[in-house]
């Protein structure tokens, strides 16, 4: 029992630093690219231990909060340290996001309006027009005019790439049809559609939800042998709808798409949209960063022709989780999203909140400005380039065993592949029945699951259609290279983990035969 | 110019500290309470030295970071830590978030799905249903059991209280109208509205628009004499509407209104919703954290009653910005906005992204978690109650100053007054015309302004109708009570600061008038 309420108050909030400060310090430090990814258990093995508590009394002592964080918390959460956890789209981060985290803290700036951020705002701001620069390529000078008129937005932070998503396409829709905002959709007699290709990812269909489009109205096009939007018959779907008097809200391309890396023919999709006159909205939460590299960013060739962006800083510009970006060509596209309050965000100033999806957030902007001076262009560029390099290389492994075979070419930094089971080597898949493929699929999830909760090495999983291979789903293994931790090295480990994993499977799955 | 491209990432990646981490964590001790609010300017002087710059395409040193810190963001930005500061609902944080911050961004977990969080999802669940405990009351058995079923929502983590108020009117229309996720609102015959008091939080509005229902669409209900919401007109609304075969979606109450901490009747809201038949949502996201205050929380009573609730932890728990809450008395109500994807928030799974609104997101969950466990029921009840105190002391203090007017009683911690110009001093306001009420609006303005520019000491300020003081829109000065540090003689420094200020502006007023 806590004798003195009034402790509690001057313990934690008086200019002292908090007693457990040091030891976390040096948890995080020891907790290292040479610990295990995670316990090695699943996920409802690792958590049956852990029991609700309803809300305690008293205070605990900081001891036990310091136990638990170093004795269940680290050990049975994620190590992003290892270079062998390379499966999914979040990552190690650099050592300075750490300070950078408990500045923004500390500060704790709501960057909603100026009484609660002042110079954070106008930081936000340049940073945004940092990356709409690198995107768009305006000169230095309508972005040194543009920061200092409060009318103008180079674009907004989000909490991530599916709010910036929803927000391009509620943009998107409220400019298309006038008054929307205000009467709301069901005075709508067109039935109004987004397009986009089978790969869009799952925020698109969410945020057709979400905004009331209706599900059902997300018009999905094909994908060729590449992954990438069928052209031939979005150009036909387009007419269709036009001639059908469909309202064509926004047609997205996808940059990176998080399935398989794959990139839309963005010029292409871009013409295309100029030409009817669509909202053209470029997803790039995964594929963004490569603008940072002179020798990729061609793969984005396109991009600029974009109505709106979405990039995902927390993805491959290695900030924090909580930030994403949604960039505007049009600097007053954002209008028609306005929202103001009286005692806070008001009109005609520079309150960020005035048009924004989320009212009070942090100062997350201030990661990615700290990450752009530390790192610079070269940094960054040197991230991408390695990354890039690393998955050619483990493409290359993948060719060189027979064990496995890619399923899709990368063409970023994603990469999929499957694990062939030993009487199916050889044999082309196309020629084979959904019994055989049912077959393949199950072992491999089976050889992922056991990867995971072996805590040893890490990567993830996905089903997707590839015509070339097969006309069922397929099941595949999926990387995401991303950690520049990872070297040559570890790309053999995780592949010949993969292998070990796999033989058991195979031995009990001959043993479950015989008996 | 950086010589090795190599060394930035390990540079940056390596187990290596980084070396400016110490510098910060001086700054931050050093920048403390007895530091002013803001460098002494208003914004565009603020900022007008900071320019924008490309993106370098070399690293900048360290040095120039930390220089760029100390010198310009640190003294630029608003510190929270000042007693002084009274204005908005952003304030100091304990001393151990910037550890847990620290802590969260080393992990960087990415709670969308378990494989990039495992046990930081399981903890996600345990303080929503902490939080779920306190609000709705179910047995210590409920969460034990139900944290361990994947099928159960007790509630969700968003990034603040818009996002959560947008979910809950999300959830509760595609409750209301069968197949709407899919079909859209188009298809929609029937009118469809939601209905909440004049002082509900601009992010109901916002979710109008978004969601489609259109800004229109909302059925804002007048408020009585102490700002909560008309109880007579909310029925005689609510059988209108039903007899013009209308669909009410949602009945929004207000647990702590963001203009004046008013508090709707929730117990009779709630019946009326139950007889009605209709979604009942609490927007607690200011008010939600009288909950822990057994001498206080009878001022949430009916809360249980609600079908969901927003809780903005950011707000009166006093975890850094970026975490917010919604929590459901249904624990399946959520299904109601189900999605998946196959590489990731796999169905039946625990991947806690299947039913939020935003897809990748933090582990900021665990500031709470760890808020809770380290502060105590007692340590959250000492900060309300305190703040309420300190409240009322100002309102004795404002009440014995003939230069002030008080103008909403604070219900909770927030409190509206107004300067009043000499010469309107010892008349009632009601018999103001438009012109002196005009008159007493700008000269506040002005006052707020200036405060806010001095850096010195602020409130904020809002415009709102109170039908006992007149009939026109004031402008008033607003207090949010919540830093715990504030105490009587900085609320004393506070009003003799504005009495200051006022002097000022009345002898330049008067000069004006004689020139």
């Amino acid at each position: 029992m806590h004798k003195n309420n009034e402790s509690i108050i001057s313990q934690f909030f008086d200019n002292m630093d908090w007693e457990g400060a040091d030891y976390i310090n040096n948890l995080l430090v020891n907790h290292n690219q040479d610990s295990p990814i995670s316990s090695h258990e699943g996920y409802q093995e690792a958590v049956s231990g852990i029991e609700f508590k309803p809300v305690q009394s008293s205070p605990s002592a900081c001891n036990d909060v310091l136990n638990e964080i170093e004795n269940i918390i680290l050990p049975g959460s994620i190590n992003m340290g290892s270079p062998l956890f390379i499966g999914h789209m979040t990552t190690l981060l650099p050592n300075f996001t750490k300070s950078v985290s408990a500045l923004i803290t500390a500060m704790n700036q709501n960057i909603v309006k100026i009484e609660t951020s002042k110079v954070l705002t106008h930081y936000e701001r340049i940073v945004i027009s940092q990356m709409h620069q690198l995107i768009f390529g305006e000169s230095d000078e309508v972005y040194s005019n543009g920061i200092i008129d409060s009318e103008l937005t180079f674009g907004a932070i989000t909490a991530g790439g599916t709010t910036a998503n929803v927000m391009a396409l509620h943009i998107a829709r409220n400019k298309a049809v006038n008054g929307i905002a205000e009467q709301g959709l069901n005075t709508l007699n067109n039935k109004s559609v987004v397009i986009c290709s089978e790969l869009a990812h799952y925020s698109i269909k969410k945020a057709m939800d979400v905004l009331g489009l209706g599900i059902n109205n997300l018009v999905t096009i094909p994908v060729n042998d590449h992954q990438k939007i069928n052209l031939k018959i979005l150009k036909s779907t387009i007419a269709e709808l036009r001639s059908n008097d469909v309202n064509i809200i926004a047609l997205v391309g996808i940059a990176g798409s998080t399935e398989c890396g794959s990139v839309d023919p963005l010029e292409e999709i871009g013409q295309i949209a100029q030409v009817n006159r669509i909202h053209f909205h470029v997803d790039a939460a995964w594929g963004g960063g490569f603008i940072f590299s002179d020798e990729h960013k061609h793969l984005l060739r396109g991009i600029e022709l974009a109505n709106s962006v979405t990039l995902d800083p927390h993805k491959q510009l290695y900030v924090p989780m909580g930030i994403g970006m949604l960039l505007f060509k049009d600097t007053r596209i954002a209008d028609n999203v306005q929202h103001t309050a009286q005692y806070t965000i008001r009109k005609n100033s520079f309150d960020l909140g005035q048009r924004t999806h989320e009212g009070s957030r942090p100062a997350n902007s201030l990661y990615l400005y700290t990450a752009i001076k530390l790192m610079g262009k070269e940094g960054y560029e040197e991230l991408i380039n390695t990354s890039l390099n690393r998955t050619l290389e483990l493409k290359s492994i993948i060719d060189n065993s027979e064990e496995f075979e890619m399923i899709s070419e990368p063409q970023l930094n994603i990469l999929l592949y499957q694990y062939i089971p030993e009487k199916y080597r050889g044999v082309d898949t196309l020629t084979l029945d959904e019994a055989a493929i049912c077959e393949i699929n199950s072992f491999n999830e089976n050889l992922q699951t056991k990867q995971f909760n072996s805590g040893k090495s890490f990567v993830s999983r996905t089903t997707l259609t590839i015509k070339s291979k097969s006309k069922y789903k397929l099941v595949c293994l999926r990387v995401v290279m991303a950690n520049p931790m990872t070297k040559t090295k570890h790309l053999n480990q995780v592949i010949q983990h993969q292998k070990t994993i796999a033989m058991e499977l195979e031995t009990s799955v001959l043993f479950e035969n015989y008996s």
